[in-house]
């Protein structure tokens, strides 16, 4: 935990906040605060500054917060074709982490239908693990999560209308994606598609092709989903960056 | 499993194989293979081809191999703080995926002593997820896999005398990480070092620096260990590919 994440309706009409169970474990055995003391504190979805800690007892710590910008929101978003339930638990931290505005997951012919059922796809198990992303970041920005049962509905009415460059991960290409992603305009979004394990049909592919996207490459290597989703979100940021 | 991988003694004098277990499981109720057909195969650490289907019968395959070269090694080497043994253990299949030559898995200030009793260390462990890792990205090239206790001696006595560029990930630098690599020299191996979850001493960066290592930098988000090693192998094996 790198940045204390406060939620809104934890915040008192004075702009103090007491926390408790893990987050209060952690101030207090890990930063070891004492009254006085500041620390790195936001709330989620909003502003970020400092928090100064007023009382510390047991299980439980008293912080006002001082509290600067909302940050920008990430000029990522991601259509990821729903993975098994396992992976996707896995990767809700790891993708807040390295920072996104809105993850779309759709689903694909090579999704399973039963995943749309696993806890993994329910708030309840992606809100605490993209905060948890966010507080190992230093972030504050939510990624949006929507969850799309027809591709085409998604590609043709959502994806159409977002004024963003649109990158889709293709094995079979070897254009590089983090040449293509640094000529990006400045100031541009970016939309990255990852498909499912077994890939995109031939009829998903070209859907994309012809609502805008542009294929890239990941390398020879067929990489996990999870794996890809990683290496490609970080490519797209330091491409980016570089701009 | 995109790539059957079979051990070196697992082959007979007439270049046969019967498999078992959960890859006969995967070649019979997966690839739904059948006697005359040909899978994708290879032997650990040796070389790649084909295998051509002899008989199915519950519960195992035999196998002809036709195989050709062995395939390069990767030409990015890693050298790691010991991570949490949780997150060792996660991180052994990725990196195999992702293509690493040679693990260096090293001691560091704030590594914690009992890392290096756990099972993530133990060859038990690594073996098979790093065959995982290949199979799942068609190569056979096994990452060899060192654990150092003294860091000092890892840099002085084995990294000063490889022929290598040497990158340093040190996230309080801003050199971009892709550009650097893109610079080295066609045919160049590459050594990637990444810190523990609270980063190294200045005396350790001082100590990678006075061994040739040069930092750079992943962005201001501060990445958990095995997300920041899946993103900077990712961006080196993209950025020597564009060499």
């Amino acid at each position: 935990m790198n940045l204390l994440l406060v939620e809104p309706e934890e915040v008192d009409a004075h702009g103090e906040v007491t926390v408790r169970g893990p987050r209060a474990a952690h101030l207090v055995s890990v930063l070891r605060v004492r009254e006085g003391q500041s620390v790195r504190a936001g709330v989620v979805d909003g502003a970020i500054g400092h928090a100064d800690v007023r009382s510390v007892e047991s299980g439980r710590v008293r912080l006002a917060l001082r509290l600067g910008d909302v940050p920008p929101r990430p000029p990522i978003d991601l259509v990821l074709a729903v993975p098994r339930p396992k992976v996707l638990k896995r990767l809700w931290a790891p993708l807040a982490s390295l920072g996104v505005g809105r993850i779309w997951l759709t689903n694909a012919e090579k999704v399973e239908r039963f995943y749309f059922d696993s806890h993994a796809v329910q708030p309840d198990t992606w809100r605490p693990r993209l905060v948890e992303g966010l507080a190992q970041a230093k972030d504050t920005r939510l990624p949006a999560v929507e969850v799309h049962k027809s591709l085409k509905i998604l590609v043709e009415d959502h994806l159409e209308a977002a004024d963003a460059r649109r990158i889709l991960a293709d094995p079979e290409l070897d254009r590089g994606a983090y040449e293509t992603l640094a000529g990006t305009a400045p100031g541009r979004r970016v939309i990255l598609a990852l498909g499912p394990e077994g890939g995109w049909t031939p009829y998903e592919r070209d859907l994309f092709l012809r609502h805008g996207f542009v294929g890239v490459g990941l390398g020879p290597r067929i990489l996990r989903l999870d794996t890809a989703a990683i290496a490609l979100l970080a490519m797209a940021h330091e491409a980016l960056a570089s701009r």
